[in-house]
């Protein structure tokens, strides 16, 4: 393995230069970096992280949190920290899959305790969240994948809920439904402040008192035998609801058992909505759901890039936003369809 | 924070006893270290990770290998990934996640040359597979989710398909079944030499042989269209067949499709079996999918262990296997039932 000095020799710089350079100590000019990166790839010169992160505090980790065991760690928080992964890694950086256990606010102290990460990038973001006010007060460089309830000054990616709900409406408005029934995640999800629960349930209502559609929002289900309780409970007490849009994959299978077994089908008797859900996972339904596809992808990569650009405020290279709300991308299956006549009686037509 | 020589102070021994402890850079006894180590919790001793590695070369850092883009990183490779994160948190490592771009053993010499990680867990693993040839080579410390053709001396946690298979012929059989097709995955995995693909088609014939059950496994399906196809093509060319096991998840959405089609139902008219699939995502079929589930948290933690075992030969804290092969688990749903009567003529009674 070459030197520091052969690089310096054969860049045509200062071996302080080369380390500046190489460590982003001090600033370097891009040309002059540019020549120094090529004689150390030509020369197969690879510093040692370690000694470079003692000297310059740069180690090149971030560390993605998430809670531990969590609520439901499915595709969408996979796809988070899958291309979160992918973006640190195209940027030279390692990301860090670090379980909060039962304290995060510790699991964090521990973490920049260290000296071994550069910044956090957080998921599954309360409205009002310890782990922000703790990296705020600590000044550790991070950014979120969700945000909390005032995230003035903090780089976020998040879903943008309220185009995500008016997209919903729209498309059963245009379908001719006058009535909307939100199933939303449990209670408990709600009292935790999770934000695609209280968002949801917020900007759901909002959008369908916009559009003058008449509105079910207090349903809530987190599994099959929720889901096919909560919609009896919506048949019997306004049997001229229509359109169903749910947050939870399990609970829309218990919806599509209680329609079948009342002998109605889908989408002639009930139209109905994942809100938050993969393709992939709608495609496991048949017919296959409508969905609210969350940008997983997007966000993920966003949040990290929104986080080295913090680390690399000089690099220049990037016009990452500080702060993105990415609407979900409506996808049409088989599941939408104008709303049954005689709907008023609950009678299918 | 408190010093070194202040911790070697209260534990009342020399400070490279202390060095040695910590950094464990020498064998330092049991009751010495145990001694030390309340000291520095006392004091509130934290060593800085990084001048430790420099030193000791233990970093702490372990990272989990996976192919990206990746051929369907579902919720069984997620729970590969948190289990394993778990485990290594709980024995006081870190993992990172590291996707392996183009070039995945290009990839292990970055990660290795930085002199950042002190061992590799791979998943996703081939029969023939040139990561593990290039880290037995390097020296590196691996341990594998899955395993190679010839894993002899290799750690390994992986699922037992032989014992898998036998539960699952031995529990059509016990329903009454004669005859059973198994859908692999597509040819594209088969010849790629994925592990899960060959070897599954390897036992479930093998099973069905001993047990005396006519054997249909030359159907593959990775999509709802292909699943669809191929159990059309099944009940044109062999009607007899009464019970079907399934490798992909939207293969089984296309095979109930095609069920419905013909006016058939599950169970009645045909048993069908996931296999390798979680009950979260057999409950996502209506009737609830019998299946076979992989023991992905059980695998995850154990590769990660094997792994910081090999790390920490003295530690002598564990009694970790150093090759393990685990059952999935069957799970009987709701499209386990009898053999259709008159099913050698392809038509239900």
């Amino acid at each position: 393995m070459s030197s520091l000095r052969e690089v310096a020799k054969q860049a045509n710089v200062a071996v302080s230069t080369v380390s500046a350079a190489l460590n982003g100590t001090r600033p370097v000019a891009a040309a002059t970096r540019a020549r120094i990166e090529l004689a150390a790839a030509d020369l197969g010169y690879r510093p040692n992280l370690l000694a470079r992160g003692l000297v310059s505090k740069r180690t090149g980790i971030l560390a993605l949190l998430y809670p531990a065991p969590n609520r439901g760690f499915g595709l969408t928080e996979m796809q988070f920290a899958t291309s979160a992964a992918e973006a640190a890694s195209e940027a030279g950086y390692h990301l860090l899959l670090s379980p909060e256990k039962s304290d995060p606010v510790a699991e964090l102290r521990h973490l920049t305790g260290l000296g071994l990460i550069e910044g956090v990038l957080l998921m599954e973001v309360r409205l009002d969240d310890e782990r922000v006010d703790h990296l705020v007060a600590a000044g550790t460089p991070f950014s979120m994948i969700g945000r909390t309830r005032q995230p003035a000054g903090i780089n976020y990616a998040d879903i943008d809920f309220a185009a995500t709900a008016r997209d919903a409406v729209d498309h059963i408005v245009g379908l001719g439904h006058r009535t909307l029934a939100f199933l939303n995640h449990s209670p408990d999800a709600y009292a935790a402040l999770y934000g695609p629960t209280v968002r949801c349930a917020e900007e759901f209502a909002v959008a369908a008192r916009d559009r003058g559609v008449e509105y079910v929002g207090d349903l809530h289900a987190d599994s099959v035998e929720q889901g096919r309780a909560a919609f009896e409970r919506l048949v019997t007490t306004r049997p001229d609801v229509t359109a169903v849009a749910v947050m939870n994959d399990h609970a829309a299978v218990g919806v599509l058992g209680a329609v079948a077994d009342r002998g109605w089908r889908v989408p002639d008797d009930l139209t109905l909505l994942l809100v938050l859900s993969s393709v992939e996972v709608a495609r496991m339904f048949h017919p296959q759901l409508t969905t609210l596809e969350p940008p997983s992808t997007e966000l993920g990569r966003l949040g990290a890039r929104m986080l080295i650009d913090q680390l690399q405020p000089d690099a220049g290279r990037t016009e990452t936003p500080r702060q993105r709300l990415v609407p979900c991308r409506l996808v049409v299956g088989e599941s939408s369809g104008p709303p049954r006549r005689g709907a008023e009686t609950g009678v299918p037509a």
